[in-house]
């Protein structure tokens, strides 16, 4: 698939020049010292093919992509019960706001906002010690990604827990709605080191890659979730993704996709690929500023929009 | 393509045990007068198929759906200089909130929900009288279904203009901000005509076949809009086209969609299908209780969805 | 007394040279032609004195101060009734906001937000026209002060009906909510008149001496409402009186007062006098910014506060 | 002053029948052990007198009424510079709400909502340890009060440092703004201590007495604050000390007063009285249910209320 190979190298190529633009996230100290002109693409395809361009290899601090991840494990636990926990509506706000939680009794509006993603990690931590939980994340996205040397960044994780002031917020406020099974936290702990793995885009392209395939992991033959679930969880990426950014990335990108604050993107077109970008300049709405466009670009020259050719 | 027909038939045989469940809209009192037994269905395919079940040929008010003919018709006067006027991203509200706007200047978060679909009116009515941008409105869903005979309910438009006061008050206070080009009175003269007009299934199916083929209507081959402009129209269906209620129809359903509070909703299936259903019983968001179910089952038959087989 | 009106005179004096600052307001065309130089007190005391300074005699439009006047017209008429309609809780916000409404259906949260006095102007126009309303009101005030050449500005009352779009917003969005008995356009047409009214500093004094007097007017020996009702009319002042300004002039001032957008502000001391002062110009608060501070200094100089020598 | 203990006598016999009315707070666990049967009335006055009524010795949680006496402390330190870090208004919200911390970039309302009294403990913190701090602030009360055996109930210390996720979670909110200098667990070890101050009415009235005088406790003739202070303090509970009850307690009652949920309710009737009443069940506001009608009849029967006789 020589085509793609070169839609990627141009897009980057492309890109390559505005490298270091956008605003690298300094609330997380650790993240504040990566390169900003770091810039990575990696397009794994579901008929086997990987397509990578720039940084593809170098691992960074996947942040809030880990929440796929663990949405994923906890829908393989608990089923549709977790949604008593947690909403599927966009929430038209900020990434770490709390008026909704206070309007709305400690209910986060969906799994991809913090709080939201802290009512999973609970869930995740149900019958395990912190430590466990970590592991089981871990061993989790290594399967997924068929990879065994994925880790916790474990500064990040540290600097997460010394400075991650308003995650303490909403996880207390969800307790004091009773809404948390566990301390806040041990809930906690486990949450700033899910969002501190480190991974490069190839990683994460091919940890992705069983939501473009109906659930399935393409390489392996793997039955990650089934066809409904996988499709559900792309839903909830298009609409939930990218916080108060999410109607515009389907309106420019129209793939589901989840950003971290580290500058990374994963994006899924359905039937076709699995797609990690990585920029850590970020735009105004916390998303990587390169990563977005590159994933902008690639949708419309592959065709790729879930909205149609 | 008689399994598509047989599929229709069996989701409308299987879901008129239900009908009349749902609570009818009362808030418009002519809406309140709909036999709330009425259910229709009608799906058009890209290749020139209709498939129609039950009431698929009673015209009713379409009312918010009608939101996406005016955004298309004002994307084509201005292009994307609408979005001065208007966001893109889902509100997290009601249909008819207003607390947003207050935050937010005055400019509404999305043309789908009321704020934004008066603000869209407001650009229709430019250089027109309220009498011509009706007729402009008009024609132009006749264009786009192509069918002479569509025509407003003057009793609903009536009826609306005696009862909306909450669409008042979203207009003058979006014109208290200087966001509405001419007075509320005039604006809402078309708003409340355009939320009136009565089509049936089978014409509303029609008449949104284009956003199902890359923005030409494959009967008559006309281009409405651009590919882009298709898939984006496509995009704000789908993270915006259900209120509060968006995310879970993209959950259940994942196809752009429209709803409006006569009970019909607008799906579109790219390079597939437009589809068309109506039953006047909502459920709790303000969607079609069966429509929103019909739209379930035909789209996990028949693996439209876009976020995957 | 010899000494207050030393004293008036000295604050006059002293603030005189700060005549124009501020900014008047202008979302009302009419009074954004007022003087901005224009500088007016008047203290009435309770033993018959009156002490004017400046522009006392000229009259001027009073505004929001009109809500205190109809808030006593409607206790008198309906009695504890009214708090169906309206609450008596300092808003927190400004006195145009309509986020408080929504969240809490539709009921204003005191008196003296724009939103609840219309929902009191509604009261007032039971069982009349607008027009024989806006007479009761104009009989009223001049009962009031004793004076029968108090008229509306009807140039103001224009002025405010074409441009009062915000407050056309709260009133038909009450009205969604089944809170108003009348059509928004009547109420607001009443509403607009008794904010037109104007009285001069030397007026407003008079008429506000009831409240200052345990509820009878100390100069012509009319009960115009209970001992009780004045001290709850003057706590509602206290607390709501300057709208997301309450706090700071309770801790500045410590009087009762209620302020108008058109630079007047009446002020209680219960015991001891009525205060009107005007002075065109606006702090960030939207209470005239002179008036304030000769307000402050007074009741220093007094020792009036009611929170103590 | 026979006729004031008659008065205290007879409010307290009236309203004895229905001790147990109302709710007890049971988000601190220890409170919840509370007979609701007590019910304790103290007036001190500025000339010396002190009349008790029922459960006026025994000592129990006076929670947020400590917010004063922190408040009064934090001025004394650093003046007016304090109102950087807190506003003075109404905040139209509960006494725990997160949301207004939100929209206005983590600076709380005023010092009497938790959030305030959290930034004013920050304050009082400076420069201390968290023992030390406690001690400064219980020397502070005894001082206040005159006595000697006030102390801190360790039990509810306890409780709330066990259950007070709500407070954990404002904390650190506004450490995440930048608005509090320690952390947050600091802050609420200070805060949470504060609140267990365990005191009878007669030792509260006592200690609130010299903002009835101007200042000064009349008793031993210490100045505490000036006289312009202790009018602020006044007005800041009369405009912020119930929350979002905060306006119908000016309306029922008429004077500054400051409520905890532990049941009790420090008022003040400047140049006249310091009053203190305690009675666990609590009204729909969270403010003492008996203690509120007993501050109603006494402001009644003696006409002490701010705003007039």
């Amino acid at each position: 698939m020589t085509d793609l190979q070169a839609i990627v190298d141009d897009i980057h190529a492309t890109l390559s020049t505005r490298r270091g633009e956008g605003r690298v996230a300094d609330y997380i100290s650790q993240l504040a010292h990566v390169d900003p002109k770091k810039f990575g693409m990696a397009v794994a395809t579901v008929d086997g093919g990987m397509h990578l361009a720039g940084d593809a290899e170098e691992p960074f601090s996947i942040q809030s992509i880990s929440k796929v991840f663990t949405l994923t494990l906890a829908l393989g636990k608990y089923g549709e019960a977790i949604w008593k926990r947690v909403g599927r509506e966009p929430s038209g706000s900020a990434f770490n706001s709390i008026v909704q939680l206070e309007h709305e009794g400690g209910i986060p509006r969906n799994p991809f906002i913090n709080a939201g993603a802290i009512a999973i990690t609970d869930l995740v931590l149900a019958g395990h010690t912190p430590k466990e939980a970590i592991g089981e994340i871990v061993r989790f996205v290594r399967y997924l990604a068929d990879e065994d040397d994925i880790v916790v960044d474990q500064a990040v994780a540290r600097s997460e827990q010394a400075t991650g002031f308003r995650n303490v917020a909403l996880a207390n406020f969800m307790r004091s709605f009773g809404r948390l099974d566990h301390p806040a936290e041990l809930v906690l702990g486990v949450y700033f080191h899910q969002c501190a793995l480190a991974m490069s885009c190839r990683q994460l392209a091919r940890a992705g890659l069983f939501l473009a395939n109906s659930g399935t992991n393409p390489l392996i033959g793997h039955r990650v979730v089934s066809h409904m679930r996988a499709r559900r969880i792309n839903a909830l990426m298009l609409t939930c993704g990218h916080y108060d950014g999410s109607g515009e990335f389907a309106y420019r990108v129209g793939l589901p996709g989840k950003s971290g604050v580290g500058g990374g993107i994963l994006a899924v077109a359905p039937g076709k690929a699995s797609v990690a970008v990585w920029s850590p300049g970020l735009n105004e709405n916390g998303n990587s500023l390169l990563g977005s466009l590159a994933l902008e670009m690639l949708a419309a020259r592959t065709g790729w929009s879930v909205f149609g050719a």
